[in-house]
């Protein structure tokens, strides 16, 4: 699909959790062909079924630190002793060759994408309601009290930064969601910024039509 | 669908004869139950199978020209003689209820709503070649060459205004190009600045999610 100078758009979908972000991305990348996500980097330990390069790039404290040091990532934080990162080379690299790319982040790790690459599109996913995000957050009651408070608490400090995202989608129906996900990367492709790109041809060829026949 | 403060979104369309906007619009309108149809004002004689109010507001140009004289269109043109334009009056009402609305008009039409209405959402159609847009407008031989020559001078005008708009739609195949026209309508109700308005109780439920059991 692309073409000679035509990039790709960098969409950063951020939610708290409960909002079922990750079903909607995965599904979305189903749909999408031409969307792409990027694997991030991580330093916590590898757990039973996950594939390195997969789910994540599995790393060493010593390697992320290295990383950080020659500003390799987008975005990176230290989420209760363990690094997560996005590396800024590998969504360059396919943003150049007009790729499309999702990245997962919180609020953020948003924040400090939108500062490299302010031309990225970033939506935010809620839950249709309070209650449903409680629920799914307090879960079945076997957590220990303290870890329930710090997801509520997390949630609703992501939530706080709705205002710096470009789009809201609610998550009430997964099928209407999904749609409302797929229709804005639709629409991003339809810019006309974009669409000048790719149909550079086309364009001055309609500019410039003539009347004498074939 | 609409709430208090909520507004509709008015999309102007654009495109040269030939590129297939009006059977994009009838489908949008068939597909979307919330996009209304703007019915312009014209001095030109009703056409047998017309009905007043429905394809046009037929008027005289004595009411046109009053009409002007009060401001009340958005925008107006005299093509051939003939008096065209959109009530500025009816758009207002419709946006100020939540209702998005379709303007269809040209590229001049378009930069004096973009001046009076700067938030509208613009889009431009073309067909997929040159080759096709000429055909199309060459018909069948038919036409007087000043008429057919006109109509390329015309549509030539009209695509060198694209950069002008907000997205470019290619209609090269209808189902697809009448896919891209509902995504950018869905896409922009998407918008954080329409959303926030539209779920400002949901948004604030969220931001104060406590961990009291319900």
């Amino acid at each position: 699909m692309s073409q000679a100078g035509e990039t790709g758009t960098l969409f950063v979908i951020s939610a708290p959790s409960g909002a079922g972000k990750t079903s909607l991305v995965a599904e979305m990348l189903r749909a999408d062909q031409k969307l792409g996500v990027s694997v991030s980097h991580t330093t916590r330990p590898m757990r039973e079924g996950e594939k390195d390069g997969f789910n994540y790039h599995f790393v060493s404290r010593g390697e992320f630190e290295t990383m950080i040091g020659r500003g390799d990532f987008l975005e990176h934080a230290d989420v209760f002793g363990n690094y997560y990162g996005t590396s800024q080379v590998w969504v360059r690299e396919m943003l150049a060759r007009g790729q499309d790319v999702i990245l997962e982040i919180d609020w953020q790790g948003a924040g400090q994408v939108r500062h490299l690459i302010p031309e990225c599109v970033s939506i935010f996913i809620v839950p249709p309601s309070p209650e449903i995000l409680r629920d799914r957050l307090v879960g079945r009651g076997t957590d220990a009290p303290e870890v329930v408070k710090r997801r509520l608490s997390e949630a609703r400090e992501e939530c706080r930064h709705v205002a710096e995202f470009d789009y809201l989608v609610v998550n009430d129906h997964f099928r209407e969601a999904l749609a409302d996900l797929l229709a804005i990367v639709r629409s991003q492709r339809l810019q006309i910024v974009i669409q000048q790109t790719r149909h550079q041809r086309l364009l001055s060829g309609l500019s410039d039509v003539n009347n004498n026949p074939a």
